[in-house]
């Protein structure tokens, strides 16, 4: 029933070697051309300003997460027993569409737009006529499918968690593949033997407790990945700037004054949601060159904000305590900066691990040798004492350098 | 003289651990914005259609090249010895520098445009206000003599040779770059050992005996990386597409019918040289956003080369023989293509090594234990025998496929 | 006044790269046979029975050591500027013989003499006429001075601190070494970023507080060496049977019966300190060759144990409860063998970072933004919640498979 | 028939992540004393001198071939298909146990006893009763079969191909085994893309067509470990000392003074066989230990050339010309060197690809992409023009250093 593609397909990857593709409905979808346009979505946001070489895209780290689906669902003996065929190749699909909605910039976009990423990807699923083509071509129902493993709602509950969970193939694909770009060593982890220690039981994927070093290894990562990475001040900088530069747009496009020589932010400016077909344009490189036009248009703070952008010259950045905050907002007003567009205020905050509350996909399961199921904290005293920690958070604001500009 | 920075800056790399600047004048090229618009210019042309991994820039390329330059005058004790604090500040500016004036998608671009990378790269160093800003700052002349390395016109001839000839940095940095974001290992070799083996006699670089192995290594990766991925069939497919996409918009410039959505692209149509301002914007941002608009655009052929180019649906290719080339010619007429812009034919060719033909610069030179210096393939007979194995050639034309698409 | 090699001369290490030695004594003790002799003796006591690569010696280890030592007192300005010429080589020697001193099977083999491997170290160091030798003639009083380093008796306090200390050049080797070669993840850390990170501040070695992170991952990476590689089970199985046939030996030794076949082992069962010269003849070499003799003695109990050894036929193992080793020790007497020589009970402990204890070299100091010098626990929320943890430990007893063998 | 071990077993390897055994009787042998022996004889006979890392030993290495061979009848589908589980199994155990019969020092051992290490492994696989009880018990007949595919000799003329052919696991493992221990990148080779590549083809294994490169690597890869590490002057010294050690005890062993306290040294002075006993003993720590016992040797001679081999203290080396070593001659006499002892004169040459000769195991096949079988030769013009270098040797003649000793 599911066509097999004549050889099995190979793709090279840094990452993982090899992406193996063995069913024709993938190559057709890898091929469609809204995951193409992935091609043009870096996967981190600011940080490639940080990190000069992770200029990766969401479109190997979508072959990525696809891979390592593939390798549970053939791999681990449990799913490759229990799961049908047609449960294989839809979670397959899932984690390779997984990010299909994606916007640019990762989450920075989002913040601009009233819709989730999330959302779209559902949308784009289950209504692009070439992906969705494909898709009922091969199984009727099947693009309906995949989209539900998205929402958390397949009849079979096992198949969300291979894609979005705390322990997912989407994080794992993403330390270890931003790890190798940004050239830290924060993100790398044992994937071999996580892969090796994963079972099912009682309808949940579990950990086998010799594979808890591996778990352990797998937090740390995240976690370090997220200061060191995702978090980092000088990304968040130029996100912000991102952030800034669209409050300016809304303000002109309330004020009649948007500049139409770049049509595609028009949407974002009017805060509505965009059309598939606008969506579709709205990549980065289409981005990079609207800052790039908007850095001659005639609103000076919009012309600096975009030639900021475009040129890398960000923000710098102090504590974001009320009364740096207040001293700058001063400073900012006496050289003519108004602080609606110059100044941004953003604290984040982060725990290795978050502890269970209630729902079980909030949680990792561990197999103990005796057989019994515990969540992870309980059955590592490294991540019992971890999860006691304060929440560490870092509180920043962002703001033009004033006298000498410094880096 | 020359301004240190205040503490050593150093910049994560995960092919070199770490860059390292420590002259403020570098510093500051580094953040000027024609060296920040490489960020917006891939390092591969249509490889990264092969290789799905490869979406590093030529800023990171750049920052590379520069590193190998910087480590040559400081570990090479010879170097270290010789050349003055000028001289050494100079190559790695060259380095730093060297592909400024890279268009977008390699060497796809420039057989659109009518001037080299390199007569660009010197423009900008010398006549942008910033770069030659920074550099006259710190020592008056010294943006000529920047542009001169890349010129190979230096007082002192071993500068140019670091950044460009057989056995240079720009070679070792990207050779190494590639292999890493490709994922292949065809481009690995001893970057230590050859840097451990560099010395300088009769002013000329030369590999000491005991680094032959390390230069046939170089050589044998090089070989392989132009026929792995450089001179991938996809790779040429992609860059074809290309030029055929501009030998239908230079048709529609002199008909009068150019599509001025995207007027970026007018003086290429046009074949005129670009100003330094046009050429900053037409980075592959700009391109593609160009692409985008023109699949939309009234003209079918060019929107359905733009389109193809948008969503890597490729032309197919067969051997370039003659006969292959009448009786696709003969299909495509028939299907209704116009064979002028849908079928492209091109042949590459490569040796292993260029075996020395009279200029000094273009040879590699061993040092042997005695004291003699032989051109490398009279110290290796590796290298002897492969200058005399025959050219290497690949002749394809490339077309639309006609029946059932496949890949 | 300390003699320079003629080049520097560099021994190729899967590791760091590259050994790079400059001074002529340090060569010449390289060479000398009692740093020779570590090469026959390993890095990893009983590790080498899990992880089947891990055949790597305590030379290759101490050659790490050394090249960590050279890059400290060269990389890091503090250093550089502060120490002297002579105390710079003294702690480069200090670290190439820290574990001179050291006996075949690690740890396992301190247990059956009386005197440690330190005292051995500083022994072999001031006594030995070769190495003595070499370091007085090229410096009166070094050998004393570089003894000293060992013993944390050294004029210069800092000196120590490089080679033996929480956060010390010998466990930066051994973590990186031993993750290389047992093919584990768990020991690698961000070496660059830790030794970019040090400074110094009131004589004390301190990280700055942009390398936590860096030192966060290094107390992850020792912990989870501990027990996925130190404390695995079945090498203390391995370590359990060496302890045992020493019981046995001594007990023959008491009851006059001890086998002369193999002389060597003759001092450990009389339970005396050995000379040098009986020292340097006992490596691994040594005792492999006389558990191969052991195995065809007369006595069944040894021969069994030494054939155990010899053949990897190891004691299997169940946790150490009262109970359990009640039940084995009647199951072992109804078999006929005695629970003196076939039942080891041990237990280990370890925790991922010992807290401050009123001893400073036993802390990591992290010198903060401002300037503030704080104890690791006051700096890292992460490693402060990870001294709360509960002291993890792993209760055990071995001892043959009674029925049938597995393993 | 075959049992299965009750879940896959695995071995953490470095060089291919996990070894991976699911057979009972592959299991059964990997833990039999004869396999266990092979943790005692180095890979590399006299290479660790130069590479201080390279410590690995056969057992690893008959590991790693096992695993190639395993994934070769499991991953390469043309062999998956065609061959029977009694074959699959038979091609494990002897890739497994290829090497059991090699002595120490891999092929300095050789030199001095009558019998090649082949024989012996045939004669250890179908005559100790450990190992051969497991094989028989598990399929009558299978000792047999195993000993056939090291002897050339299977019913199915594949099978020893995969063992021991220019393209086989044996050649795979220790390329990029010795790369990884000894810390060069010269073994380093594609092995992933070589073993997607294999296909069977007229009952030959042959490479696709798109293999080609990754076998001019490998071909590169082996050319330059035999001049990098295998025929490494420093290596060849070392080993030059153990046949002249061995010369020495011959001649004492004739004039009746052959010192017994190193008694398992005896057959090999009287040239004569050793018995499979014998040879058990006979592992490196015994040799390492009968240099400790010799170096303290009355014989002045034996004395100095068994310290010599203990603590490294290796013979210097010139070129072998006759005009050397005629003046080298003169001048050991006039210094009390007996050259008989203290003179080895050696020539060793090495052709990167061993161009086809009449024999159909002795090529590499390649299956272009018409379907037509070529040899490789005849397929890459690389190596085409390789095998019409001329034949590279290197002539050296091993004696100790005169005056001043140096290194």
């Amino acid at each position: 029933m599911f066509r097999r593609t004549d050889e099995v397909k190979v793709l090279r990857d840094p990452v993982h070697g090899y992406i193996h593709v063995e069913y024709e409905v993938i190559w057709q979808c890898i091929n469609a051309k809204w995951m193409q346009r992935l091609r043009r979505i870096r996967q981190l946001g600011g940080a490639h300003m940080v990190y000069h070489a992770a200029d990766h895209s969401r479109f190997q780290h979508s072959l990525g997460v696809y891979e390592i689906v593939r390798r549970m669902v053939t791999e681990v003996q449990d799913l490759a027993d229990s799961l049908s065929e047609r449960e294989k190749v839809t979670v397959m699909l899932a984690g390779l569409m997984h990010d299909i909605g994606h916007g640019p910039y990762s989450h920075a976009f989002e913040a601009v737009t009233p819709v989730s990423h999330e959302e779209y990807t559902c949308e784009i699923i289950e209504q692009d006529p070439e992906l969705r083509g494909y898709m009922e071509a091969c199984a009727p129902g099947l693009s309906r499918e995949v989209a539900d493993v998205i929402r958390h709602r397949s009849a079979n509950p096992i198949l969300p968690q291979l894609v979005s969970a705390q322990l997912d193939a989407d994080r794992m694909d993403y330390l270890l593949r931003d790890a190798y770009f940004t050239g830290t060593k924060y993100g790398v982890f044992d994937l071999e033997r996580l892969l090796r220690t994963l079972r099912v039981s009682d309808g949940r994927l579990v950990v086998k407790e010799s594979g808890v070093y591996a778990v352990e290894y797998y937090i740390m990562a995240r976690y370090h990945m997220y200061w060191q990475v995702y978090y980092h001040p000088i990304a968040r900088s130029y996100e912000s700037l991102i952030a800034q530069l669209f409050v300016r747009l809304r303000d002109l496009a309330e004020a009649g004054q948007f500049p139409h020589t770049i049509p595609e932010f028009e949407p974002l400016a009017a805060r509505r949601k965009l059309t598939l077909d606008e969506y579709f344009v709205l990549d980065e490189y289409t981005c990079s060159y609207g800052f790039q036009l908007l850095s001659r248009c005639s609103d000076p703070v919009t012309a600096d904000l975009a030639s900021r952008l475009r040129d890398r010259r960000l923000f710098d950045y102090a504590e974001g305590t009320p009364e740096n905050i207040e001293k700058i907002t001063e400073k900012l007003k006496k050289h003519g900066y108004d602080p609606k567009y110059y100044l941004a205020h953003q604290a984040v905050r982060q725990r290795p691990y978050e502890p269970y509350s209630g729902k079980r996909e909030n949680a990792v399961w561990i197999r103990m040798h005796g057989g019994e199921i515990r969540e992870l904290s309980a059955a590592s005293s490294i991540v019992a004492s971890l999860i006691k920690a304060p929440l560490l958070s870092d509180n920043r604001v962002f703001f033009p350098a004033l006298e000498a500009d410094h880096q």
